[in-house]
């Protein structure tokens, strides 16, 4: 077991991969030959659909590659794989760190296995190239999670930019929604832009939050407040019960002054403890009622809609802009540009439009 | 009089146009002659640095213009300007119609011109395209301050798009501020992405609420109330004092939950009435306090600094895409893929791709 610790990396797939566990030498073999082997689209696909995860994990590295055929072959897979997904409840989650979010999580998700869900866990962390993985790095929180057979975890996958995270990530959607998970989480960590992300991929958005902490501690984004559908005050358990309670009045007062959800949704407040695991049902019970409003007045499918379209145009845009930034006479100019900018020799539009020119000009 | 009013159009000129108020015909010539010739960028930029303000009020033209050869002469003129510009303070206000936002400028404008300061009021309404200028329009709200001859009132702009919009006013403000103009208030309406435009061109964004409105009137778009320095609740006369104080605190609270600014500055919360003068000179105050804040721990030309480099950078990503957007094959077929996607026929990563390469095989 505590071999197997160490594999909780953003490198690990599971289940089945240590071979200790396995007795015969033939299955050695075969699982070894598989994994040596570049599995075509065609056998990511079948394997995808007929739900298993280890195919899958392969699916998501080709996802996350930065080789042009793998890409190739990613999008062979995801294309096919779109009649099939769809048919869940993308659930995004945020708070800084130090609201438990993990062990919200695993509170969380073991319930969702226990009515026969599955659930697949995803992450967005653009520093996790840097940090190797702030979110979903620490697995020792979620670890009735990660035995779970119903349940999948993926940390966030690593990338130069937001851009590139959210692609991956929204992509390992597809294939996890195709292998048969009916409930996906997407972790993000509160304090950048990613919320807006993975706002724009999720269908309802928990913001998790503590009471009794400084406000250095909820230093959450502004604006991350008026994406919640729900804000979930978390370790409301021992002494902190009557403060959890205070501070979901508070935030209940401060959500009352933004205006009406165009999903026609009034955002709630609720306390819970991932500990003694009061209130994680009325979670989800939470999540229930807002399907069945959004989907009676078809702002769930509308909203989906728009977000395909949105990811499209995002996609578009920061590809013209990486295009325009690595050009490299734009890359020798930028800085000096930048600078007499910055210094008022310049205004911002007359270098724009000398930089414009210089990039069209070819 | 009354004649002179129907001229508070986008394309009054003051002081000194109408023909009727001037005595000697060698003066009408004079003007006359001014009116028909094109100055040259010379004539316009040492006009506008004597504090000419018919010379300012051409300029500003020439940027509004959409003829290329106006807007390479504009360019001359601002590019001159810049080292002259930049010794202001730029206010931004929003707040939905029905708060009182031109009552609120007329008398905080004339409180300013009162301390001998010159103030250039300017608008942010892209809609103005459609509505022909649904903030800044009705002038007869600022009778005082539109006769006040150390206040210039320009309406927003018009243009295609709020980036055309902010782009325009942006360079009005260095223009002004060159022309002597030492306080820029720039008003917008409180309900669209154009407060985060003002927001990055100002120093001190300013949010007016009123109190006792129905949650309709308080529309204010998610995010703009942490975009505020200052929440002033207008309207604070007779009956409504109560309420408004009441308002006053619950704002006050809201506040509190959002972590503290980049700035070190705490916004605050007041009330005023824009008909008895009360908390008038107060708004003052707090302006005058966040500068001396922000002018010692430096806040304040960092922020001006990472101004101009947004705009440039933003100026940049506006024209990629409208540059993308106009392409003849992608105009042909950005419906059909949008409709691809939306219906989950093709990925919006494989569309944005196939679109990209049409784009850049050219």
């Amino acid at each position: 077991m505590s071999n197997k610790k160490q594999h909780h990396s953003a490198l690990h797939e599971k289940p089945g991969i240590s071979p200790q566990e396995i007795i015969s030498p033939i299955a050695v073999a075969h699982i070894q030959k598989f994994r040596k082997m570049q599995p075509s689209p065609k056998q990511l696909i079948e394997g995808i659909l007929a739900g298993n995860i280890t195919v899958l994990s392969r699916a998501i590295t080709l996802v996350e590659s930065t080789n042009s055929d793998h890409l190739a072959k990613a999008n062979e897979v995801i294309n096919a794989c779109l009649p099939h997904a769809n048919k869940s409840i993308r659930i995004g989650i945020t708070g800084v760190p130090g609201v438990g979010k993990s062990t919200f999580i695993e509170a969380f998700g073991k319930y969702l296995t226990s009515l026969g869900k599955k659930v697949a866990v995803l992450a967005v962390d653009p520093s996790s190239t840097i940090s190797h993985g702030s979110i979903l790095g620490d697995k020792t929180r979620m670890e009735e999670l990660v035995k779970d057979e119903n349940a999948f975890i993926r940390p966030s996958a690593s990338g130069e930019t937001l851009g590139g995270v959210a692609r991956k990530t929204r992509e390992t959607i597809t294939l996890c929604e195709a292998c048969g998970f009916d409930t996906i989480i997407i972790e993000t960590v509160g304090v950048g832009q990613s919320e807006t992300a993975v706002h724009s991929m999720v269908d309802f958005f928990l913001l998790l939050k503590i009471s009794g902490a400084g406000d250095e501690l909820q230093g959450i984004k502004r604006g991350i407040m008026e994406m919640a559908d729900a804000i979930v005050i978390n370790k409301a358990d021992g002494d902190n019960i009557r403060k959890a309670n205070l501070a979901k009045l508070e935030f209940n007062r401060a959500l009352h002054l933004f205006p009406a959800k165009k999903s026609g949704w009034t955002p709630t407040t609720s306390t819970c403890s991932a500990i003694t695991h009061e209130g994680i049902s009325a979670v989800w019970k939470t999540i229930k009622q807002f399907l069945e409003l959004t989907k009676v007045n078809h702002y769930f499918f509308e909203k989906r809609k728009e977000q395909n379209q949105y990811w499209m145009l995002e996609t578009i845009n920061e590809q013209l802009k990486l295009n325009f930034y690595n050009h490299p006479e734009i890359h020798q100019l930028l800085d000096s540009t930048k600078k007499a900018v910055s210094t008022d020799e310049i205004s911002p539009f007359a270098a724009a439009q000398l930089l414009l020119e210089t990039y069209f000009k070819k």
